[in-house]
């Protein structure tokens, strides 16, 4: 799993291939991963009964016969080690390139549909409430006649697919009835719920953050806002491509998924709309609360320069006057003068007050 | 019903899904009202009579014959019971993603098109003359054989659909000579109309704002054109997904709708247009006013430091000259001359004038 | 007809209908110009003759028949009689909805294609040279086989058609020769040549425009961009789905239309096109003007500042010299010296010397 | 000729058609220009032979066969004369609307397509190194089975065909060979060719602005730049639509142009999408170098600013300290002391490094 | 090979071509380096054996056979002599045009479908680590039966391609016994791999920018982002069209393009995704990193301006208060009294801290 915030551009650097490798190459590994054995775990079922079970390596793995009555679900956790991927590659005859996606960290959600198998490979976001962060994880599938198996990145809190096996094993619904790929359905659509907390996240973001700069804006809060906004482009280049997936799925295109599914899909791909439009309309408002923001600021301005303006404005002619009878001229006649002293307070009390008067009639005070 | 404009960041609190429920499962509730039972009230007719009544429970709900020659109306009134709407959905054999698509509040407009039935949910927007706000309420739709299922959100303000009831009654139009989609298009075409009201709004606003900003331009207003804009985002969001709902339905798409009442959709469809386009328009016209206003701030700002620089370009040559004569020392042969004090205040108006002009050459004042 | 400018947010309220009304029931109209009776003239000609007329009621007017070898034009002058309205929808069979799309004053352009008749409803929109303003008023056609009923508001200057009406009179032209569709092209082209007008006026506008922003900037000048931009966005609202009209007419789409009337049609979507991309390129233009404008306000801002800078550094430290100078210690050695006071001068000469050659040298002055 | 930077506007006055004339009919000529008669020039040729020459009149042109084995280019330099135009569309039996495009000196590029002759319009931009401007000229073409008719508007800087004409004369390449249709390409490829001087002229446009404003960015340069993105937008606006005519001619629509001419065309194709890009990225270019311009027009008045604020709050309280000592009251022990001059002087050196201290660790200075 | 940041301007030199030239006449070159001979390089492979080695002269290239069972990949290093392309067009019977693009060193990427040869040109984009800044190149191919013609600039770096062929060499991967269109997957592979580097080079420029302004914001920041822009500017420019040579090479509608290479070219496709993607967002990023640098700016500006308003406010009043009492009236009984100056000083300082308590209210402080 990997927190995305201040460490988005990492990617590009666990992404790099070296030039002219061998398609299907897997070179991207950290080497010192590569004894990090994937656990495999399969549950078997049909309407009648469900086997599960951890299988201890990929030569146990079954290859379901196109009659068979059961589906076939592995659950692979890690995606590190390229022999176990290669293995898997070559026990279900799968393209080369899938598995180089599948090890891949950063692989833009797709679908490829190769004719005996559908791979897919989407983004799993979530909201990570003890350190208000979005996290984002790559979870693949492949799909054949009556086989389903997910890839995803080692993690320890609890898998995400327990609650679909909970159901299976409850035989809640119409899982256990239906086949893999309702199955696909039911994952996909456990993956893309999880994209209601990252909205929730994202409306309460921008509830927090609007109310602050509405009342009390401050220049620290736009930096928030750059975060945010950040989080935003990345949540939407996450789900955009997702959103094609699903359509792709949909449209009749891939003979893998039958009419009876198709409803379902449409369901998880208004989903992803609903997240794209959420995205799209916070950074909108976004903009719309930094451009109140700017205004804000030069509006303190205005007021701080007209403070300063006001205050110059009538001090500096009373000291030209001060500074006029403080002169040591021999001959100064209203310095002899008994009430010049007097007229000189009053003179300046008038200048002050007809200033006053008249930054009131300009609407400065 | 709802009231968005401070609250729009709630729904996303409604719209949480426990991740991994069932497809279907009715979670979003809560259960505080599941007591509540939506009213039920059917509206049967064809051209020649119309029977109506309120309907105590689901049971009583009649599934109509393929070539019934009447058209049910049921209005149900309140989405908060998932028992209920499970039975309807088990009476009417619906699609079981369909029920939990009216309970959340907060669907995106959609059609979706089952074989036998057709789910549409729509926006219906008000504006609430008291509060000077908008108002958003889901409206969803079942049409299938001479059957129509409304789903309101249910409150108290007299039920949107009264005057087609009463048209209904008074066998006005050819309401009641035309089947199930027509009475479709008459409740979407209230639903649209409710609109205008809304476009009215805007264009008053607009007119408003436009005329306080031009002429009296205060950063308070800023915030209330920021609040604005924000209910424009919500219109558009709201609006926009209801055009392609309509598109679908009148481009032969739906085997449920037939040719006559096509031109009637074609006219839906284009008062959601008019409303777009004024959401657009509107949302440039006032970006266009926020331009007016920011540049206006930046011109006082420029005319109250003009004024602070032309006070302190005069008085400070001024202030050099009478503390130059202030000094103390014991020889300054012009503090003896019998003239140098009006000399110096020559000097000084001299020096205040020339100034004076420079400035008003420069257009400064 | 109705001007624009400062007035187009009232079309909002004459638009409003009551929600819940029967589709093509006649609402909003003031009830007090219910009594105005619309005046209707016909032009009947074929190649060899010409018969025309005030026709004094709707009974008087003639459905002609498919095989007709005359073309019936009707104009209709006046849209807010809802009797008369009905009538003729009565009378040539129209469609409920067109009368009132007809009848309301802000339709948007659209073209609907029923089996047996077309109707369109454009925006003619006219330069009035005394108010140097925009003004914009809606024309309906109805074409049917040998038949066009054209609907205009009513008005004093003179109809926009008598040019056509003086070239069917001559036989100028094919006019004669040719029947209902040709019409309506010359009829269209009449109202898309007054958008040449119209770009005239903006043309000069934005050249008056950018001459004064470029040459003497103004911040009056800035609302009167804005009142531009509104009027452009105005335009663009009423020529956009004009082309998409005039295109659907053009593309086959249409039986009414006959292939040797489409080339003219194609011209006149040229010119639509040329509307729409002048209002673009002017709206770009503007903003550069914006630009452009904006920062010569804070290029002034700045060298206003300079001088208070320059202003201040120089005559701060002066004041502070003459200050010490004239402070009244008994023991202050230099107030005693013979040339104290012209050292103190020169000082200050040197200071300010110093500090222009400092500021010339940054390019403050 | 054109030279459109400051006059682009007054193109729409040459536009103005009086609204409901005749279509076709040519009304926009000046009518002091109509005696100007068109100068006619036919290269006629086949593999074997050309022959040349000028035609005094449109009564020796000749209408090719369909069968001929020449192809016959007529030049015609001037398109002025509404008789001659006449007498042309007469001859060849064009289509009326043709000759109002040709003679239109802003006729948008378009192409349309009548059954036996397809009709051009592009504009040909050249820079004119001697002003340093751009100038656009309408060329039009009628191409028909071995015919090209070319129209320009007459000028005297030598014709642009003339590369074409001399390469016809020398049988150089395969243009002898070929058809009309070859030669329609080979005389846009000459047009297009121009295009790259355009190219060339605003990147090097582009480089000068950018060199000035990232080194010595002045506000009269932003002038400059508004005029050279008017220059970018009139050029986007010509090259647009010459891109979408020769899509059309290259996407088999045209019966016209044979198989062997179109990857010639995709080549003046790929010409034209290299113009608009250069167009896009120079204006996106442009828009940054405002920006960083814009900043450092902020960063310098912060700098003065700074400086003005630095020397305030050093000198103001100096001046109080001195205006404090200046002070003429009987009982101020300090005047009287003997090193109380010399504390004043300490104190105040002591405000004044304090105060630079300060802004130092302020980064101020 | 070009480096691009400086000089991206001066390829419109190099591009441009004399109007009239004759199509695919080569003129673009530097008629110094005409003596140059481009190094071919010949690798000839089937699934058994592999040839290679230079060839002295385009006479000794071979034109492979239709049934030919190997694969003949010729590699030109050097594209500046036109005689020696003019023989290789002669040799293999090639588009003339095609000869221009190749020599043309600022070509946008484009595919050309000839009948029986493919004609690819695209960016090759590196990142040069000594320099920091990324460089581009033009690399064509020319696709037949058994055969690959790839052209390259010349340069002394080593070959882009040596990866390529020592996978031919020591038979890795499927390549051998694969066709020329997967040797040409693998070649484009090669140069879309190098991509990586440049995502990798904008992450962290991203990451370097974002954090040197967030921390330390610094005008001269700008203008590196202002470089940084135009350098995306540059690559999307570059990549964007190279994403539709793909999309065609794969959409299927190239006949010279197996099935079995097609997921291998949807690969390099997702791979352009990728790079363009990570332009726009990093677009978007920036001009959030811009907005809030433009804030700062102008929250600086505010507090510098608060300072000085503080200062010049608490001193103005107190500079006047003691002007007062330096006038010298002879009648100014407060300078008599006892303890004049001490209340002055109270008063002073009572000013004073009423100021900073007001300040400190109004959050100035």
């Amino acid at each position: 799993m990997k927190i995305l915030t201040n460490r988005i551009n990492h990617k590009h650097k666990k992404k790099l291939r070296k030039p002219g490798l061998s398609p299907g190459e897997l070179s991207g590994f950290d080497h010192s991963d590569n004894t990090e054995i994937a656990e495999i775990y399969l549950i078997k079922y049909n309407g009648m009964e469900l086997v599960e079970g951890a299988v201890s390596s990929v030569d146990e793995m079954v290859v379901p016969t196109h009659d068979s009555d059961h589906v076939f679900w592995y659950n692979i956790d890690g995606v590190n080690n390229p022999n176990q991927l290669g293995q898997i590659e070559h026990k279900y005859n799968l393209h080369p390139l899938l598995m180089e996606d599948i090890a891949s960290a950063e692989q833009r959600p797709k679908l490829d549909d190769y004719d005996d198998h559908l791979f897919l490979t989407v983004k799993m976001i979530r909201y990570d409430e003890k350190i208000n962060e979005i996290s984002a994880e790559q979870v693949s599938f492949v799909v054949a006649q009556n086989l389903i198996l997910s890839f995803q990145e080692k993690h320890k809190e609890g898998d995400v697919f327990n609650p679909n096996r909970e159901r299976l094993r409850l035989n809640k619904g119409k899982m256990r009835r239906m086949k893999a790929d309702y199955l696909l359905y039911s994952l996909l659509d456990t993956i893309v719920d999880h994209y209601f907390e990252i909205m929730e996240y994202v409306g309460d973001k921008l509830e927090a953050i609007e109310q602050e700069m509405l009342t009390n804006p401050s220049p620290e809060k736009l930096k928030e806002i750059y975060k945010f906004r950040r989080e935003l482009i990345y949540l939407r280049k996450s789900v955009w491509p997702l959103r094609e997936v699903i359509v792709k799925l949909e449209r009749n295109e891939c003979s893998m998924i039958s009419e009876a599914v198709k409803p379902f899909l449409r369901d998880v791909y208004d989903h992803t709309i609903q997240v794209i439009e959420t995205v799209e309309s916070t950074r909108d408002i976004l903009s719309g609360i930094v451009d109140v923001y700017l205004s804000s600021v030069s509006n303190r301005m205005n007021s701080v320069m007209k403070v300063l303006t006001v205050i110059s404005t009538i001090f500096m002619p009373l000291a030209f006057i001060t500074g006029l009878y403080g002169m040591n001229f021999d001959n100064m006649p209203e310095l002899h003068t008994k009430n010049g002293y007097y007229v000189v307070i009053g003179v300046c009390t008038a200048v002050a007050l007809g200033m006053l008067i008249y930054f009131q009639r300009k609407k400065w005070l």
